[in-house]
């Protein structure tokens, strides 16, 4: 099962690497088209002082400066956590083609919940979602990293 | 009432600066709680290459940077056009305490259509939001640039 997913297991790595930071844990991997890994980070929300910098946003901008285009049509984006409303919305202004998430984000998810950005009328693009992907990993990482905070 | 708002005055003139470097034309200003500007840009999604880079992020970024802090509390934005969903979340997550608004966006906006960020209840955070300031100077400029393109 593992195997088949080694992009969702570097992203799962970034968000070990998050919590030993601080930073919220969760992780992120942009694949290109060829199939080559273009970025993976973390979130460092409260390293970079940046409320946007989320993984998802971290990959993109480093992935799209790579390519040259604000376009990253035929990337592929493995995220730990369903994305939030803002990372959703980027996802769409970037053309990602499929993005494979973690765990189910009830409290602030902008997918499955909330925003529900991919359902409406007012995004013009919309990727293949599939998640769930080794989700109880990404959300033991989560689950550890708030109960050590209390 | 052009100088009850200086602060879109400012963001107009950002959004004409964005329209003449080939950027969609929104600009976008943020002003501190002692009532500095901290940060005024318009989008470089362009020039960047980078499909986040709206105005209202890049003052969200540049503003957090100067004061040290994801939490951009007491600090109020000015944008000459109703944000996306991407900006609206940022915005939230950046705990904006007041966000002036030009244009509405019906195809594009992210507060009062589609995914209606500030409505949510997975949004923990809502500004006060006050739309319609000097929107018909706002609108023009970007009716005058999608006309230019055609």
């Amino acid at each position: 099962m593992i195997d088949d997913f080694p992009h969702m297991r570097t992203a799962l790595d970034q968000a070990e690497a998050a919590a030993r930071s601080g930073e919220v844990p969760v992780g992120a991997v942009l694949v290109g088209p060829d199939g080559a890994v273009l970025a993976a980070a973390h979130n460092l929300v409260v390293t970079q002082h940046d409320p946007t910098a989320h993984a998802e946003m971290l990959v993109i901008r480093e992935g799209a400066r790579k390519l040259g285009s604000e376009r990253l049509e035929g990337c592929d984006l493995y995220v730990t956590l369903e994305p939030c409303a803002m990372c959703a919305q980027a996802i769409a202004f970037a053309r990602i083609r499929r993005v494979y998430y973690g765990a189910e984000d009830e409290k602030g998810g902008g997918v499955t919940v909330g925003a529900r950005i991919f359902n409406q009328k007012t995004t013009h693009h919309r990727p293949e979602v599939i998640g769930g992907i080794l989700d109880r990993q990404a959300g033991k990482i989560l689950k550890d990293f708030f109960a050590s905070k209390r």
